[in-house]
């Protein structure tokens, strides 16, 4: 059987910035996940003792304290600022922007929708900065009972699907005489997507590798099984199944934006292992 | 048979306003027509002596000119307020909001698109309100092989369908970063597209009757054919043809912005005349 991995796949710009970060800063404490991949952040917490705290109440006397990828809440952010904890911002450039254009838009008056799911870490970082309540929503269906105004901005969480986007763009500007549309949807995003799309086609197993909570990694898998009906969606090697391989000729795989070269390695190995 | 007209069909706000100005100034000229039908074009000539020039530059030593309701060039509309001709401006309301979004999103740095006919005279009239040079397409397809800038702001012509504008503003999602929406579609447009979908949906036969040059009209015959096969784009009751009603049980009825009551209920008149 053969094995290919995507064009493009894996660790994306912001995720990379923040491990160096961690890395570089050691001993420090994230609020929430650093990223979303339970293997690297045990990784991080053995080899260089960046600890995990749940949410920002919990960060008792730590000195160090690392703004996770995802960012947090405006007003999280501006009490931490006061306190005496030396913080470092990881949060990746790709969600400030729509952090900062939520924020002008709000102020300028437009409704603010945000195209994301709603208690993902990220919208809620994002959410929090718009002045005037936003309207989040997970598909355009949930737009049709909301009340619109007629000046809206919109953006998107960083790890949305375009085609879905442009379905809530389009019901907007059927509706609304003004939408100023923020494609804030990442590259490194639309290149994994675009490459899983080009060799799902292709295979006729694919195995997606990332966390569960990984919303990337999650719409990866979900544009692999339409037009691969044989895609998996695994965290790691310890969960590749003998079954998915028995028959198959030519196995994909990609893997979401927050998992490690190394994991996507042990996979492979294991699938090979195992089809010997 | 049974003859019925759409729930909302012909002349909107900004003709009837057009009208009500040309007949009530009385002996005035206007540049290219006023609005896109022949028949009520002739009326007013005969009853109100409102003359018809192709271009600016034929307006010789006229007193009085009315500004067409699809707008004139930017140009030519300042080179008219420095003669000695007295202006009357029929611009539709409609069509003056995209030209004054053109003019601002373009002195503010964003790319304008225009989706519409080139060379339509609204067209002609809004693009040329654009400080940079803008790009004019009838289709998304015409994109493809346009240089688009990261801050885009696109408008419509008043009288496409709204799904054709939709696929525009996808494209250009998926392209830029910023993409400023403008609706400009208007409302009787709208009203009288919904109406024809639903009437052609139960209609055997369609007639739909508007100058040949009228772009909302042909919109309207387009999306007829949708749903009804025998659908007849006209101009007046001349063109009727009696084969068109054999063996149909249910005709509907609907005409564009521009086409004036009178001729309509002639073209009825004309078609139970054939039908008895």
């Amino acid at each position: 059987m053969e094995i290919r991995k995507a064009e493009s796949y894996g660790f994306c710009f912001g995720v990379k910035r923040a491990i160096k970060i961690a890395e570089e800063l050691k001993d420090a404490t994230t609020i929430g996940p650093l990223i979303h991949n339970n293997e690297e952040i045990n990784r991080l917490k053995k080899d260089f003792n960046v600890k995990t705290v749940d949410g920002f109440e919990e960060l008792g006397d730590v000195k160090k304290a690392i703004i996770r990828t995802h960012g947090i809440e405006k007003q999280n952010l501006e009490k931490l600022k006061k306190s005496d904890v030396e913080i470092v911002d990881a949060t990746c450039p790709y969600v400030t922007n729509p952090q900062k254009i939520v924020e002008k838009m709000s102020k300028e008056g437009y409704q603010i929708v945000v195209f994301g799911d709603r208690e993902h870490p990220e919208v809620k970082g994002v959410r929090s900065y718009s002045v005037t309540p936003p309207i989040v929503v997970a598909s355009f269906e949930e737009l049709k009972d909301k009340n619109i105004k007629k000046k809206v901005a919109v953006v998107a969480q960083t790890t949305k699907k375009i085609s879905e986007f442009q379905k809530v763009v389009d019901y907007l500007t059927s509706i609304s005489r003004e939408v100023r549309v923020f494609n804030t949807i990442c590259n490194a995003t639309f290149e994994n997507q675009d490459a899983v799309r080009k060799l799902s086609c292709e295979a006729d197993v694919m195995i997606i590798i990332g966390g569960k909570n990984s919303s990337n990694t999650k719409e990866l898998f979900n544009i692999s099984k339409e037009s691969c009906y044989d895609s998996y969606h695994i965290e790691n090697e310890s969960e590749v199944c003998k079954d998915w391989f028995k028959n198959k000729k030519f196995c994909g795989i990609s893997a979401g934006a927050s998992t490690p070269d190394w994991i996507i390695e042990s996979v492979i190995s294991k699938i090979k292992e195992i089809c010997v």
